[in-house]
């Protein structure tokens, strides 16, 4: 049997890719090829320096290319607010909002025991630890609102509670901009729950 | 400014990919970063490669690593019958009905003015070179079936009519298993127009 040519091996490697199937892979191979022989070569290099250098954050266990990242390092930051997020896009999300000036702990994940992704998979052992060394007073828990968050969330919250730490959880409700009518019951449900005061 | 980090390089660099937009790039980015890094890496590697080795074939102009393309060498296929594809996909797809032992042409597109797409940048004076000089009595003309590929059959056609050599097209037709209820109209037509006795 021959060796796989160096296309093969592009293919095979673009398969690698979450959501590119055999056809895409295919397509993008020879698009690239064809067209974008520059950009060919500059995601690969950015795949390989990416590689060697990207790896998690000492303290938030966000990606950075440092010991400690930007953010954990930033002096202007509030250190006695701690959001708990699932991945840094969730953390790049609540950065954009504008409304928060605390620190962040990035699991990398939510607790999914039948994917075999337990607390240690998610490094609640080091969020313990960087809850309760630095002066940290309200854990701000932001994992999603899926059955997975909310677990992950819950499990949180009861380890860090007995702790002393005030512990906290982004509001639930009707989305900015919806209407009543086609917004799910739970949704409506929980709004309605948790209504304040106008 | 700062400079962009190792993670933005690589978002910026699969946005290149075609049909990747910034979401996409950033969620590509982070799982092969916090799932796959072997691939990360292997598909870098093999998009250098690829961009160093992998060129056109002399003779057919489909991609290979070398001066001249396997098929092209291959003794056992018919000299005297020349296909005529838009891309190596499209050739991929006849080998594979095994129906075919000709030798191919692969333009790398159709005939698009509007796309600055002419005569020159699909090569059609190296095909004529190609179908008059080494014993091709057949030209298979196997492009698309859209207006672009319909248009480059009709040029390649009244370009090779004239040096004496027979020029066939891909029949049209209704499409094995289809139902003629669910079939365009055009198609029906045209089969009808092109029936053959039973």
């Amino acid at each position: 049997m021959k060796s796989p040519t160096s296309l093969e091996l592009l293919t095979d490697a673009l398969r690698r890719l979450p959501g590119i199937g055999p056809k895409s892979a295919q397509r993008i191979a020879y698009h690239m090829l064809q067209h974008d022989r520059d950009g060919a070569l500059r995601l690969g290099h950015a795949l390989c320096h990416a590689v060697e250098n990207i790896h998690h954050c000492a303290r938030c266990n966000t990606f950075t290319e440092d010991e400690i990242c930007a953010t954990c390092l930033d002096p202007k930051r509030d250190a006695t607010l701690l959001c708990v997020v699932e991945t840094p896009a969730d953390q790049l999300m609540i950065e954009q909002t504008l409304t928060y000036k605390g620190l962040y702990f990035v699991l990398m994940g939510s607790l999914s025991p039948l994917d075999g992704i337990g607390p240690k998979e998610i490094h609640l052992d080091r969020l313990i630890t960087r809850a309760t060394d630095n002066g940290v007073t309200e854990v701000v828990l932001a994992t999603n609102f899926t059955n997975e968050g909310e677990a992950t969330a819950h499990v949180i919250s009861e380890m860090l509670k007995p702790r002393g730490l005030k512990v906290s959880r982004l509001a639930r409700g009707v989305p900015v901009g919806a209407e009543l009518e086609y917004v799910d019951a739970g949704t409506i449900a929980r709004a309605m729950l948790d209504r304040k005061t106008a």
